[in-house]
Order: structure tokens, then C-alpha cells, then sequence
């Protein structure tokens, strides 16, 4: 089984490259969402009658800023297990 | 059947990197929400009478910050699942 | 139905990575809106009474911000879907 | 109709990447005009009678800082629709 | 056993670095925790009394902040361990 | 009219990257107006009745930040309508 | 024993080179942690009867800051001992 | 008319990229002024009468400020209008 | 003794490149520890009977966020002396 | 005519880059003489009585704060117009 | 004795970038320790009566600070003096 | 006079890189300088009968700020007027 | 005396490269060395009695922050005078 | 007297791009000491008849934080005059 570099092999060499590219995303949700847990704990310890409409509060906005993290996270998968470019190529040649 | 490094590999190979590199957009809302939900918490712990008030505003400016983050995906996903770029490339060969 | 790599390849494969690119610029907006929406969540907050003002203030003021990312979704459309490159490389050959 | 990459290919290609570039630019009026916007519900928060007022200082100053971006936008739509470059070129050939 | 570099080895020589990259992304989560960890040290020694409120809060949002940085070591192991494009690959062949 | 790469393409295509790049300078005044626009809303906010002279002097200023931005697309406009090197390589040719 | 450079050099080059990207993550934690070291110390300062509480609450915070920066190792230390890449491309060889 | 890339080719293509380069200089002065203006708007704010005074103050530091941008706009012109290096190459072939 | 660029060097050069990046680490606790020295003596000279307390607050803290750096240069000793690549590489040829 | 690419090609080309490359330096007067300016501004508005001694000293700082721009000027004319290397280049063919 | 460019020189080639590399790590601790430096003068002045003690812990602090610096030079050291990748090259061939 | 690129060209073409990335140091002092002009101009405001101890201390502080920017621009010179290296080139030829 | 490049070039000139990317982390000691000079200028304003404190304080941090400094010095100097990898590349020859 | 590139030249080449990485090591100086001249100036302002005490202080500090930019600047000069690697490359070949 004797193979050269084809097609095949860049567009998932370079699928992979991409995973690891969307992935760099996750630093903003990390820098956000600790700043929210941070901002979160502080107010917690001024109001600890509060307590339970900060969590709310805070889990809320934060579960928004995941978002973008997820979106990468999903990019990379589909890059990884159903990648539709290698199909399409597939089904081209 | 054996194929070399051809256009249509090139075009769907850079297509990965391209939603890679679109995704990273995604560093920007995560910031910007997750200040968005520490400053909401902070003040749902000095005001939690007006807790609902200042949600709705926090989810409403988070909602809008989305849209850059949601904008990297919809690139992203057309660049992975609906490629108008090989269909164009295969329709001009 | 064998190509090598050609000119039209390599315009479309740019034009994928140049999509990427250009929605980099999401993260301006991004971080921008996030702001907003932490300042409009903390105003509400203070004077819950003038919410509807605070909010369609926000929000108008998000709405400009988000143009550039939309500039940048709206160019990164054209090169995937109406190219314009290739429409006049296949004229010009 | 069998070709290489050529000049014309060069060009065009190189535009799809000049207009992503162009697109970055987007990342400044982002944060900028967000800024403004966040500036701006505070500022109503505290003096919801001068609303109108307010709301038409941020827009001006909002509109200033969108040209910047504007001007990446019309660079980029020259490159992909009116490229002046490859209809050089071929006036040359 | 003489073999070249063929596509075997490009992708899993890529996937190697787009596991490296993806693991970056815990830029992100590791400062946003440190902030939550020191604010919430803060706020314990303001507030004694209500530690347990503040550590639980401090440590649910650092829960939220801490996922991207747990996406990146998905999709790093996922490259490393279950590397589905090789899989492709093979299949493909 | 079959043509290799010659120098007339590497000028016209280096001047569609050179006029990207010069795009980025935006990034600049973005900021820098948006700054301005939020500093003139709050003391707009502040001072009502000094809203003329407040929004005249927020002007003036952004109006000369503006500078930087209009000598990127000034650049980038004779680099793509009135290239003057490639009129200059013609001249030598 | 005379060998060119073939796949399974690539691979394990670009495992060192993943390797070494991968600790880069640390430099989030480094950051963070040592904020959170900053604020504790501070908050000893002010509350010396508190220490132990804050002492454990910074901790806590700090350990979970860790997190990332040992995924970072963990990555590593699998690229680097536990290859499984290298191994796939044996078996597939 | 048929010719290869030469030197006058390169020296021009490159002057293009320079070109782009020199222009990235006007973010410094696009922030920069952004901030007089906003200070100088702020101060306007609070003493309208010294309204003639201020303006002149920031606008006399705003032009300063604009030399660094118009330094790197004449190195621009020069490139693209005026070229000495490719005036030189062809005095010495 | 006469030898090519072969393998073995490969993997051992990359190997010393991805030993100095692992090292880049070391940004992020020398910047924390040092913000925490500067708290920790900030602390010391306002209560300086509490001193034993803040310091073994300070230095927990700070061996805390040291672990990154350190895990950083574990990488790098084990990529320069018990490189476990080219160990694998030579049981595979 | 025909020349190839030559060594004085490559000079006057790396000249230009090397001029775009100095050209970059301008950012840092730019942002600083803009604090100045904005601190300038503020600084007349508080004492509008001491506006001569308050422009004198910005616009002292502000000259020194230039010289940097000013040298990157210079080495970019001297590349531009006296290019040395070029001549040094010539003596010796 | 003639000699190409082998597998002996690339490693040590790249022992010497990889040393560099290893160096920048230094950035860190000089501005975290700066940071410490600066806080120590200032609370020497407030409490001068302090300063033993302000000075042991500011050093003790700037000591840990100082380690990943050390863990720099060290691999930087290793590289250089007592370099194990050609070590086990040379004993490999 | 025929010449292909030589050792003299690639010497003399990377001094002008060289020099170019020398003057990028300019940054620095330009910051520095301009947050000093900034600071003096504000204490110049508050204590206009200091004016002279001001300026003086001012400018004492920036001419030792000037000296990294006067080391670059130095070794740009020396890279361009008096370039040692292309002698000693010679002189060993 | 004719040669081409060997691998002794190569491993000089790489020491080069190396020896001024070991250089670059002298950015960190020159601000943080700045903010001690800066803070403790500060500090003998207020207290001038107490310079002589001060001043030794300042002294001795800032010579714990110029270590890395001088270990980036160290390894340049050893990459150009006693630069061990050329040595030991001539011992294999 | 005709050559090719050999590796006189490119050790030679590489110590131009070396001695400018060098100088960029001044940014940070640069901004460091601009910091301690605008506190300087600020405390002179305060207390005028401290202002020897001050000055002294700033610029014992500042030249503390010279060290580094010399640093460079010695390794640039060394690479450029005294270039100890070309010395060494000659007496070995």
C-alpha cells in the first residue's frame, strides 16, 4: 500500500490544523467568564441575602458568553468526525 | 483510483483553515459578554428589587454582541457544508 | 476528468481564507457590545425608572458597532457565494 | 480550456486576500463605537431628561469612527466587484 | 520497511500541531480563574461570615469559565487518540 | 492570449495586498473616535446646556484623528486606480 | 542504518514542536494565579484573623486555575511519551 | 511584448507592500487623537467659557501628534509617485 | 562519517526549537509572582505584625502559579535529555 | 533590456520594505503625543490662566516624543533617496 | 575537509535558536519583579520604620518571580554547553 | 556589468531589514515620552510657579528615555553609512 | 578559498539570529525597572526624609529584575564569543 | 572577483537581521523611563523643594533601567564590528 501526499491527505492535514485554530477562540469566553465569576464572588460577599439572584445572574450571562466557545468547539468536531469537505472531495473526483 | 494535489484538494484544504480562522472571532463576544455578566451580577447584588430589569437589559446587549460570534459560525458551517466555492470551481471545469 | 492546480483554484482557495479573514474583525464588535451591554446593565441598575431609555440608547449605539462586523460578514458573503474573482478570471480567459 | 496559473490568476487571488485584510480594520470602529454606545446608556441612566441630546452626540461621534471602517469596506468592494488592478493588467497584456 | 513521507504521516504530523494549538486556548480560562480566585480571596476577608456563599459562587462560575479550556483538551485528545481523519483517510484509500 | 506570471502580475498583486495592509491603519481612529464619541455623550450627559460647544470640540478632534485613517485609503485608492508603479514598469519596459 | 527523513520523522518533529505550543497555555495560569496570590496576601494584611479562610479560598481558586495549565502537560507528556499518533501510523503502515 | 519577473518588477512589488506598511503607522496617531479629542470634549464639558482655549491647546497637540502619520504618508507617496529606488536601479543597469 | 539530513536530526532539531518555545511559559508566573511580591510588600509595610502571615500567604500563592513554569521546563528537560522521540523513532526503524 | 532579478534588485527591493519597516515607529509618538495633547487640553481646562505655561510644556514633551518618529523618517529617506547600501554595493562589483 | 550541510549542524543550528527562544521567557519576571521593586520604594516611604521587613519580603517574593527566568537559562545553558540532542545524534549514527 | 545575486547583494539587502526592524525600538521612547509630556503638562497646570522644575525634571527624564531610540537609530546608521559587515566581507574574499 | 554554505555557516548564523532573539527580553526589565524608578521618584516626593530608604529599597529590587536582562546578555555573549555549538560541531567533524 | 552566496555571507546577512532584533529590546526602556520622567515631573510639581532629592532618585532609577537597552546595543555593535562569528568561521575554515 505505497501512497504520496494527495488530495485526500492535505485537505485533513489541514482539517486538523483547523481544529486546532477554531479551538483558539476558547480564550475569550475563559477571560470573560472568569471576570464573571470574579465580579459574581465579590457581589456575593457585599450581599449574601443575594445570593441566589447573583448566581442566577452571573451562571446567565456566562452560559451567553459560552456561546462562542461552543461554536468552535462545534467547528472543530465536524472538522474531526463529519468532515464534509473530505465527502465533497469524494464525491468530486 | 490514484489523484495527485489537484484544485478542487487546494480549494476545500484552504476552505478548513478559512473556518478555522473565522471562528477565532469568537475571542470577542466571549470577552465582551462575560464583562457584561459580571457587571450585570455586580448589579443585581446592589439592586436585586430590580433584578429582572437588569437581566433582561444584560441578555439583550449580550444578544447583540452575539451576532459577530454568530456571523464566524454561519461562515464557517457554509465554508464546511454548503462550499459555493468547489460547486463554482466543478461548474467552470 | 484529471486538473492540476490552476488559476481558478487558486482564486477560490484564497477567497476561502480571505473569508476568514475578514470575519476577524468580529472581535471588535465584540468585545465593544459586551461593554455596552455591562454599562447598560449597571445603569439600569441605578435608575431602574428609566430603563426603556437606557436600553434604546444601548441598543442604537450597539446597532453602529455592529456594522463593521456586518461589513465584514457581508464581504466574506460575496467571496463565497458571489464571487465576483472568478466570474472575471472565467470572462477574461 | 486548459490553463496554469497565470498573471490574471495572481491577481485576483491576491485581491481576495487584500480584501480580508481590509476587512480587519473593522476590529477598531468595533470596540470604538461600542465604547461610545456603553458611555452613552450610562450617561442617560444618569440623566434620562437629556436622552435625546445624548443620544445625538453619541451618534455623531459614532458616525465619525465608522468611517474607518467604511473606507476597509470600499477598498474590499472595489477589489472583488470594480477591480481596477486585473482590468489593468489586461490592458497591458 | 522504507517508506516516504506520504499523507499518512502529513496528517498525523499536523494533527500533532493542531493538538498544540488547540491547548492555547487555556490562555483564557487560567487568567479569568486567577481573577475569580483572587476576588473571591478578597471578598473571604472582607466578609468572614459568608465564605461558604462566596467560595460556591467563586467556584460555580470558575466551572463555567473552565469549559473552553476543556473543549481545547477534547479535541487535542480527540487528535491524539481517536483520530478520526486518519480514520477517513484509511477508509478512503 | 496565453501568459505566464510575469512582473506586471507580482506588481498588480503585491498592490492589492500593499492596499490591505494599508486598510489596517483604521484600526487607529476606530478607537480612538469611539473614545472620543463616548467621552462627548458623557459629558454631553454632564453639561446639556454646553452640548454645541462639547459636540463642536468632539468633532474637531475626531475630525483630525480622521487623518490617519484617509491617508490609508488615499494609499490604497492610487495603489488600486492610479497605480503609479505599474505606469512606471510600462515606462521602462 | 542509513534513512532519509520519512513519515514517522515528521511525526515525531511535529510532536516536539506540539509540545512545546501546548505549555505555552501556562502562560495563563502563571498570570492568573499570581493575581490571586496578590490578593490574598492583601487580604491577609487586612483581616490576619481570616487568614486561613482566605489562605483556602485563594487555593481553591488556584486549583482550579491550574486546570488548563495541566492540560497543557498532560498533551505533552502524551505526545512526548505515550506517542499514540506515531503508533497509528505503525499500525497503518 | 513578453517579459519574466525581472528586478524592476521585484523593486516595484516591493515598494507596494512597503507602501502598506508605512501607512500601519497611523494607529498610533488615530488613538492618540481620539483621546485628546475625548479629554478635550470632557473638558469643554466642564468650563465652556475656556471652550477657545482648550480647543486650540488640544489642537495644537493634536498636530503634533498627525507628524508621525503624515511621515509615513510622504514615505508612501514617495514610494508609489517618486520611486528613487527604481530611478537608481535603472541609472545603474 | 559522512551523513545527510536525515530523520534522527530532524526530530532532535525540533526538539530543542520546541524546548525554548516550552520555556515561553515563564512569561506568566514571573509577571503574577512578581504583581504578588509587590502586593505581599505593599501589605507587609501596612500592618508589619501581621508579616509572617501575608509572606506564607504571598509564597503559597506564588508556588502555586509557579507550577506552570515549572511544568514548562520539565518539557524542555525531558525533550533535551530523555527525548523520548527519538527513543521511538529508533525502536521503529 | 533584459535583465534578471540581480543582486541590486534585491537591495533596492529589501530597501523598500526596510523604509515601510521603519515607518511603523510612528506609532509610538502618535499614541503618546496624543496623551500629552488630551492631558494638555484637560490641564487648560482646570487653569485656563496658565494655558501659555501648560502649551509650552506640552508641545517641549511632545518635540522630544517626536525624535523617534523623526529617526524612523530619516533612515526611511535615507533608504529612499541616499541609499547607501546601493552605492557601497556598486563600488565594489 | 569539505563538508554539506548535515543532520550534526541543523540540531546545533537549532540549539541556537531554541536558546533564544528559551530567553524571552525573561520578559516576564523583569516586569513582574519591576512591579515589586516599585511597590517596595513606595511603601518603604510611607512606613520607613517598615523597611526590613517591606525589603525581606519584597525579595522573597521577587526570588520566586526570578525561577522561571532561571529555568530559561537554564535550558538556554543546557543548549549551549551540555547539548544532549547531538549527544544522543552522534551516539545514534 | 552582469551580476547574479552574490554573498554582497544578500549582506547589504538584509542590513536594510535590518536597520528598518532596528528603528521599530522608536515605540518605546515615543510612549514614554509622550505619557511624560502628558504628566508635565499636568503638573504644570496644577503648579504653574514650579513651571521651570517641571520642565527640567520633564526633560531630564525624557532625554534618558531618548537613548534607546538614539542606540537604534546608531546602529541604523552604522548598517547604512559605515555597514562593517560588507568590509569585512571583502576583506575575507 | 572557495565554499559554499556548510554546516558551519549554517550554525554561525543561526547563533547570530539567536543571540539577538535572546536580546528581546530586555522589553521586561526596561518597563518594570521604569515603574520602580517612576514609583520610587514618587515616593521620595512625599517623603523626602525617607530617600535615602527609598532609593536602596528601589535599588534592590531593581537589580533582582535586571537578572533576566543579563541572562538574555549571558546567552548572547556566549553565542558570539564562546559559542559552544560550533566547537563541538568541529570535535564531530 | 566573482562568488555566489556562500557562508561568509549568510553569517553575515544573518548578524544585520541579529543586530536589529537586538534593538528591539529598547521599547522597553523606552516606555519604562518615560514612566519614572512623568512621575518625576509630577512629584517635582508637588513638592518643588524636594526636587533634587526627586531628580536624583528618577534618574538613578532610569539608568538602572538603561541597562538593558545598552545591552542591546552592545550586542549589535559586537555583531557588526567585532564579529566574533565570522572570525571563528574563518579560522575553521
Amino acid at each position: 500500500m505505497e501512497n504520496q501526499i494527495d488530495g485526500k491527505a492535505l485537505i485533513l492535514a489541514c482539517s486538523a490544523i483547523g481544529a486546532g485554530l477554531a479551538m483558539i477562540a476558547g480564550i475569550g469566553p475563559g477571560i470573560g467568564q472568569g471576570y464573571a465569576a470574579g465580579k459574581g464572588a465579590e457581589a456575593v460577599g457585599r450581599q449574601p441575602e443575594a445570593q441566589s439572584d447573583i448566581v442566577r445572574t452571573m451562571l446567565l450571562g456566562a452560559a451567553v458568553a459560552e456561546t462562542t466557545g461552543i461554536y468552535g468547539l462545534v467547528v472543530a468536531i465536524i472538522l474531526l468526525f463529519a468532515n464534509p469537505l473530505i465527502t465533497k472531495y469524494m464525491s468530486l473526483s
